[in-house]
């Protein structure tokens, strides 16, 4: 499978074929030879009608080809191209970008000449990129092999940021569309039908190359997604990775009978894994723009304060806002300045300025209070980044804030984003910007967005420190495979776990439930063993692997007492006639509820779940999720994502133990893992936490073929 | 104080005077005279020490200038404007802008002089537009006092969008930007200081004014804010109000001790009481001018039930995400589309094309499908609004498209929401898009974001119909007042109220509470009265106006029998010397708590608060807010917006009352109305529902001075 990849000469071809090459502007074949006469490298056109073209030699086949050429581009339609391929082959061609669509995406036919050309690379150890690839474009490499007009040729030169994109317009447009306020490009590569090379190739080639300072992805769908997060993990540490994920893939049907599969949707599940393997996730082209431009011009690893510097007192407002706006994902704070720095910047501005963060030095501004403004902030150790609010109508402010701006970025590691808005203009002025260095947007709110791309990258280079590297919590008892085995035995293979099963389960990976009996229907109530060993009061429960939701069948009684459990044991018989009854200590406890759970994605296989509990599950849906296995310090960045986390420090006088959840979690994990594809949903809830335990009152189990 | 506004001939004059008008095109009054140059109406220049200024006579004074003159732009500085004011009040002109800065702010002096300015305007029943106005600029009336460049000269004629901006700067900048992608004004007023002219006249001229079809205002402070709510109120029923509103107003400190003055802010009774008066809010100033675009070019009352026709599947995968993003304000969801209409676009596309909701044509499609497309679409009488996901890089896609939207537009109510990429050629097609009366934006979520802008203006006409005028519940008692009055006798004037004290307030505005009697510390427990009349089980609570965290300090015992009532209260009386406890009736319940709340805001006055109670009211901050009086219509639009609201939706077998939690909510409004300043902050946490009723178990009220 892990063919000796030489996309060197893919990307960066000293001798290029074009089969279908034309001298006409209309035909792609003649586009794309046109773009490459630009590439100062020695092309062979082939096509059996003509003779020259643009002063080129034609040849008539592939068959008459040199030998040594690096890449041939295919431009003829799909029928020809996939012959085009084997004749290519024979001359000893190693890598290809067929244009031509037409195949998988259509169905049927083009499926199966698709499968041949996935064949074809394999058996033959060839590259192939595409079909319906719209082509690679590397603008230092004067590589452009794009047939449509895209706008990005007025990239800047020295870019670093990779793009990978799987529907090859989108990345065009978007492109094109952030070049006008500048943008620098590595590579762009269209992916197409992805029938050989996919993302993995190029994520592991770009996180190599040297001129990548950052790679950014469009997908529609993950090849292989076990195998890119595992390689986004080990390159993340080094370069930031960037995936604007569309086309959701859908969770199967049946998942939706537990807790845990109505809140994952695929998309939490995906949002979960890029957390845990270091992918910062983007929702649409202006982010995804956004994310890679700031991320590849500024490297650093800012902390989460914020200072605002500002002309115009109502943008610093605005800006607070967005800064202050709730994130589980990346929490900013504003910056609070130290009383020097206050101090030093009325001392350099006017009386009246505010110096409470935003700063707002005023319409009245000039550069040089711009200027002495920043460095103040630059030099206030409780200030991780800096957004500068430049506005260029006050009188006193010129073009030269562009050159402060840079001078500072010179003598700092600390970020300074700069938002500008100048009418019609603007566009322009943060070009101007880009090409001076400094990174600045026409919007707060993207301003601030950039912000947390960059405190998100700090996250993931943290996080990869204490990464936990076994992966699972470590249980007491190492014999958890045996324990399983025994427990699969108990349940037999015809039906599926109720409570008491389930609960036993989870216990045996460490989890705590109440102590419990499964009596069956008829047993009698009177007699001892029903619930002996077990305190009350009691909690009788209707005990059955196919009933789903007892609570509102009324299949759940509380609060009994050694003298009514005789009475409330029959009621509960008459109710369910037939049905195994579960008789449970009653547990009491402090705090919030919680949910733990596992679903199977199609697509990234278990993923774990913690999150609010109780009724409250549904309606706030505050959950966070990873891919199996989930290390316990995985499980603590989960709890922390949670709206609810604030119920560990301290709250109310509530003294919880957020490390033990972290490992139930984990140990959940770990369950999972060990039952494969036999478990196909898991739900603890709630788990509440008792006499300093965390302990389940309700599991349910759904196993799979 | 309701002096008759003359502002046509403030904003439409005939006869212009510019104090200070010069000939340098260095100086504000040399580039507001070439400014008006254009206006063709009849201008006076006045300046001392010239003679002719572009041509025109130059009056050396005020005095020598002829009687007629309907605006006087005063261009000179702080100190001389105000004597020039006055000067030209002897000549009778009736309106002024002035532009200088250097008034209130920047306090002092300059404080005085804008003082003086206020009383002229009162005393001589003049218009005064600032000071510190950016001036006005109306295209369609080639009126532009404007001193600085503003690129929003380039907007179209006949817009139909009033800007009233407080930072006039702030306005010039963002609308200039609009203008690269299409943006039609109607006005353009820089209100400055406000020293005489403010938000509240605008509204009324522009809410009147047949050429506008759309307000926006930006707005740090907001003067007589009742006022200009009242009056939005009755202009929203006709025209669309949007409000960008910067600049906190802080609650006062103390509000922080109950838990609705935690969770209020003013900004979030400044979104309450926009939602209650009929106006729309946005954040930023992109927000400001895609929300005013949308709503001037698009009246209608749409639905909130969109579909997305798209050659672009990604995009519309995208799409569909923020579609379905949760929104309490304005939910949108995705139109599920009649097989009927599915089948047409099948037959006039490709039988490839998938016809579920996003539409998705591919690449392959052309001009003739996209029209086809959108007819199926507007014909689905499941669909109220149509994103057309519009990108011209496939090769059957022409300009023509523009044309095709064009007239779809023509043939329906139905609003078509257009977003396009085109790569750097962007702006340039939004521009084309717009000039043909076709809304279009460069991204999905702006194009979304569009679509709900467009949904809250239908709620906002809907929710004028079903207003109730009273504006309060009806009490079953209409005694409230002398109710009111007694209750303050019994708490008396020198100490906060207790738990009892609040309990019997609520009460007699008809909110239930549990059976209760507050006994003195050092009453015999076992003596009967202490728990006469009320039924077990008890709780036991610490009762004091000083004591707000009794929980946190034990001072709340539950589940007390009658057996170990007088055991308990010993325990609690030696918690707590010397304080009284309230023997209550411990109330069983159904569903969630929820919280209802009264805080005094310093600009806004009175509001109210609804919310999820309990431990998670910090948490979630799960809350709506109101001014008073808050009708019971406008409650039942706050429970709606709670992420809570789904449990009155048959939620899990629940059987909870909205209408009665709304009445509830009401009629704690009207309690805070009729205490007046009297109520500081009121807290009824939990309330919960019991029996068929909402009963209050912890009630706080905070008397003010």
């Amino acid at each position: 499978m892990d063919k000796n990849r030489q996309l060197d000469r893919l990307l960066n071809p000293r001798k290029i074929a074009v089969i279908g090459a034309s001298n006409s502007e209309f035909k792609v074949g003649g586009i794309v030879f046109k773009r490459l006469l630009d590439s100062r490298r020695r092309l062979y056109p082939v096509n059996p009608k003509e003779t020259a073209i643009q002063g080129h030699k034609v040849y008539s086949d592939v068959a008459s080809l040199p030998h040594g050429i690096d890449l041939a581009v295919i431009t003829i339609s799909a029928a020809g191209a996939v012959n085009a391929v084997k004749q290519c082959i024979e001359q000893k061609i190693p890598n290809y970008i067929i244009v031509a669509g037409g195949f998988g995406e259509i169905c049927g036919e083009g499926r199966e000449l698709e499968n041949e050309l996935s064949r074809t690379a394999t058996a033959d150890a060839v590259n192939i990129l595409g079909p319906n690839s719209l082509g690679i474009f590397l603008p230092d490499e004067n590589i452009d092999t794009i047939f449509v007009e895209h706008g990005d040729k007025a990239l800047a030169r020295d870019g670093s940021v990779a793009c990978i994109v799987q529907s090859g317009s989108i990345g065009v447009e978007a492109l094109g569309y952030a070049s006008n306020t500048g943008y620098g490009m590595r590579a762009f590569i269209g992916l197409g039908n992805k029938s050989d090379l996919d993302e993995n190739d190029f994520l592991r080639y770009f996180g190599a190359d040297k001129k990548t300072r950052c790679l950014g992805f469009y997908l529609e769908n993950i090849e292989n997604g076990r195998q890119f997060l595992a390689s986004a993990r080990s390159i993340s540490q080094k370069k930031p990775i960037v995936v604007l994920k569309a086309g959701m893939t859908h969770t199967a049907a049946n998942a939706v009978s537990s807790h845990t599969g109505k809140l994952a949707g695929s998309d939490n599940v995906i949002s979960g894994a890029f957390r845990q393997f270091g992918i910062q996730r983007v929702y649409d082209d202006e982010e995804f723009c956004d994310a890679t431009k700031v991320l590849s011009m500024l490297p650093g690893s800012p902390g989460n304060r914020v200072a605002v510097l500002t002309a115009a007192g109502g943008y610093g407002v605005m800006c607070t806002d967005f800064i202050e706006k709730k994130s589980a994902r990346v929490p900013l704070v504003m910056a609070r300045l130290a009383q020097a720095t206050k101090d030093r910047i009325k001392a350099d501005t006017f009386e009246f300025t505010s110096c409470e963060n935003p700063v707002d030095i005023t319409a009245s501004a000039g550069d040089d209070m711009f200027s002495k403004g920043l460095d103040a902030l630059i030099d206030d150790p409780g200030v991780d980044i800096i957004i500068c609010i430049a506005f260029f109508a006050p009188p006193g402010v010129t073009e030269n804030l562009i050159d402060i701006i840079v001078d500072k970025n010179a003598r700092t590691d600390k970020p300074i984003l700069v938002f500008t808005k100048y009418g019609p203009f603007t566009d322009n002025r943060i070009k101007n910007f880009f090409h001076a260095g400094v990174v600045a947007f026409p919007s707060v709110e993207r301003a601030v967005k950039a912000a947390r791309f960059l405190v998100e990258r700090t996250q993931i280079k943290q996080r990869s420190i204490k990464e936990d590297p076994a992966g699972f919590a470590k249980t007491e008892s190492a014999e958890t495979g045996t324990a399983l085995a025994d427990w699969l035995k108990t349940v037999g293979p015809s039906r599926q776990p109720d409570e008491f099963d389930a609960k036993q389960l989870v216990s045996r990976y460490g989890i705590r439930v109440p102590r419990s009996h499964r009596a069956a229907a008829g047993d009698d109530p009177d007699r001892e063993g029903i619930a002996q060993g077990i305190d009350p009061p009691y909690v009788l429960k209707v005990c059955s692997g196919d009933i789903l939701h007892k609570t509102e069948l009324q299949g759940v009684m509380l609060n009994i007492e050694p003298s009514g459990l005789s009475e409330s044991f029959l009621q509960m018989e008459q109710r369910f006639p037939g049905q195994p009854i579960l008789v449970e200590h009653q547990t009491t406890f402090t705090g919030p509820e919680f949910i733990i759970g596992v679903i199977n994605d199609p697509a990234m296989g278990h993923a774990v779940m913690v999150g609010a509990g109780g009724i409250f599950t549904e309606i706030y849906k505050d959950t966070a999720f990873r891919l199996v296995p989930c290390s316990i310090s995985d499980a603590m960045d989960m709890i922390d994502e949670l709206a609810l986390a604030p119920v560990f420090d301290n709250f109310r006088g509530m003294d919880l133990d957020k490390e033990k959840l972290a490992v139930a979690v984990s140990q959940v994990s770990r369950l999972a893992h060990d039952m494969g594809d036999r478990l196909n949903q898991l739900d603890i809830n709630p788990i509440v936490y008792s006499k300093g335990e965390w302990t389940a009152l309700d599991v349910k189990v759904m196993l799979g073929p």
